[in-house]
């Protein structure tokens, strides 16, 4: 299948762009790296940072005798977009484009008009770009579990009938997200279901959770073809900080109670997902939503969880609270369905002990790269403060 | 109280301004002749073409005594913005800026990024212009009837309880409109709300039906006060529409069936609404959503409510059903609960065989300028097509 693949230097897409390639499709990445732009000028640098897209893909050339195009390009332009397009004719587009940080967002105004700019920007120039250049293209976009918040009810997966006065009728489920960026996603759900219903696109629309794991077919081959990893308070998720705390032999930081609870999955589930998506394409006006994860934790339960891991490895650590940097519920209901990945036969790999082990042997041979003042939260959700970042 | 008003030169802009002016208010406008510039490039002109804002306030002036300060900028340029905002130090900010039109941001790719970009970048804008210089500011935005669609249970007055599973909880009303331009409204209520439980802005949104009516108690003193009169297919309503069609002496266009169905509301009423709004500003962290009309009708109806008032006057004037360029149903349930104004004291101003019959002197007035070609359908809701556009 002949695939564009947007955002294809960033956490997940390197590894999809890979696992794509490796299964014989023809894979065309682009990457403008604003997600490295933005790491650099915020202090966030990762702990691995890949190579540039060029080399990795020489690298992967060499590794498999597979073929990653690269164009390093800005989706947000359309000329860009339209390049692309033109030159890869593609059957399905992965849009996972998106300045990816909930803190960034939430530093100030200038991060907020970037962020939602250039998602919007993407969003759009993804749907115009297919209207015009790829009309029966499959638009695979990555949202985020975040987008619905943490409703008192039954998260469904991305719809809900609703039973009102005697009468009920199917909408999208409400969506109330708890940072900017996260709500920029809600926006571009809502903008792919308008062009879907009423211009007739295929889109299925990803509603992921936390992603963890460094280890993949391809990116063991290499050092070179590890994706990145962030373990910064801005670009890092929490499982990343914990294992770099627990490499690094400090504590833990738990923001506030800790009862914060979210749907996680493994980096290798998300590429199953995204095959599973790949092979089963949706009618022309359908947007479908899927719920990408596979067990739920508490962020408490994910600190016991390297904790243990770690005391197998010989390394004991503690864990510390800290005021809450964001606004969020810290006990909350949380019970999503995520049966659609289920029923196309996704089979998880749940976050063992075993798989946290490898993510720790990996940090730790990148132990004395650890900042340890990437660590703690420098982003408040207040307008009023203003954030020293370096 | 000190009120910004955004969009100030328009059908609803500049009749709020001179109205609040009249009762005593420090009003500052702002507008950079946006939707000017879109109806002359689409060859969609107003009948009534009202004068620049600087002559439109002298003349103000000399009628009433009372001052309505003009910026011509941009609110789309957060400079602009931050220049108002210091200089007016607003109580309350109206936020009427917004490309207006449905059919002109269905054009095609430009116009819909352009809706998409200014509507959005102005809201924002006002966010954070209230955030930053005078958070206690009262935000009144400009929504519409038209983001939650046609649905087949009872629109409620913006949030609705789902229970679901044996549980329950409040949601924002699940949105789906039937154009970009609405569906950029819809994307603003997802940013207004994001802000107001983040960061604690207040916030009433309005959900108004399509506004009739030239006459207010100042636009009726000199001909250069009244607002702008758009009857064309892309900046004009329907009702316009219908009541230029009958003083042209042609048949009223009616597109398809006729059935769909809307809320409406005089002009008079859009006034009343803004001031109970402005005097009943809301607690911080607050968005209020009011549904902002006074009667439903289906086209058909409004049809021939113009028949019956053009009668009065010895106009006989036909119908004529035309293919439908939008997608929409044109027989569908509607329901809308519209009791938020009422409390808070709305007296409704009907649409009466009176108030058309007024309406239609005011237009006889403008007869000789009626351009025909204007009335017919231009824009279709479909992306493959290529407009022909003046």
């Amino acid at each position: 299948m002949r695939i564009a693949l947007l955002g294809g230097d960033g956490y997940l897409g390197w590894p999809t762009a890979m696992d794509l390639a490796s299964k014989g499709h023809d894979v065309w990445v682009i990457d403008n790296y604003l997600r490295r732009t933005l790491a650099i000028q915020t202090g966030s640098e990762p702990l691995i940072c890949a190579p540039n897209l060029q080399l990795r893909a020489q690298r992967f050339r060499e590794e498999t005798g597979s073929e990653i195009r690269v164009h390093v390009g800005d989706c947000a332009s359309f000329e860009e977009m339209e390049r692309l397009f033109r030159e890869s004719q593609p059957e399905a587009v992965i849009h996972y484009a998106e300045q990816p940080s909930a803190p960034y967002s939430m530093i100030g105004r200038s991060q907020a008009r970037l962020t939602l700019q250039n998602n919007l920007s993407v969003t759009f120039n993804t749907i115009w770009a297919v209207l015009e250049f790829a009309p029966e293209c499959h638009i695979i976009k990555l949202g985020t579990m975040g987008e619905y918040g943490t409703p008192n009810i039954d998260i469904e997966e991305g719809w809900i009938e609703i039973s009102h006065k005697g009468r009920s009728d199917k909408f999208l489920y409400p969506r109330a997200a708890g940072s900017l960026y996260h709500t920029t996603k809600v926006l571009d759900t809502d903008l792919l279901w308008f062009y879907a219903r009423t211009y007739g696109i295929r889109v299925t629309d990803l509603m992921q959770g936390p992603v963890y794991g460094l280890a993949t077919p391809q990116s063991l081959m290499h050092d070179d073809l590890l994706p990145n990893f962030h373990y910064d308070d801005i670009f890092g998720t929490v499982l990343n900080r914990f294992l770099t705390q627990a490499v690094a032999g400090i504590p833990l930081t738990i923001y506030g109670e800790g009862g914060q609870t979210r749907g996680y999955l493994n980096l290798l589930d998300t590429l199953q997902c995204i095959n599973l998506a790949l092979g089963s394409p949706v009618q022309r006006g359908e947007l479908r939503i899927l719920n990408q994860f596979t067990e739920t934790f508490a962020v408490t339960e994910l600190a016991e969880r390297v904790q243990r891991a770690a005391a197998t490895m010989g390394l004991s650590v503690g864990v510390q609270h800290v005021p809450n940097p964001r606004k969020e519920k810290e006990r909350h209901y949380y019970q999503p369905v995520h049966t659609g990945f289920a029923n196309l036969g996704l089979r998880p790999h749940l976050l063992s002990d075993e798989a946290l082990s490898e993510m720790l042997e990996i940090v730790s041979r990148y132990r004395k790269d650890i900042d340890l003042a990437k660590m703690l939260p420098r982003v408040r959700w207040s307008s009023t403060e203003t954030h020293a970042l370096a």
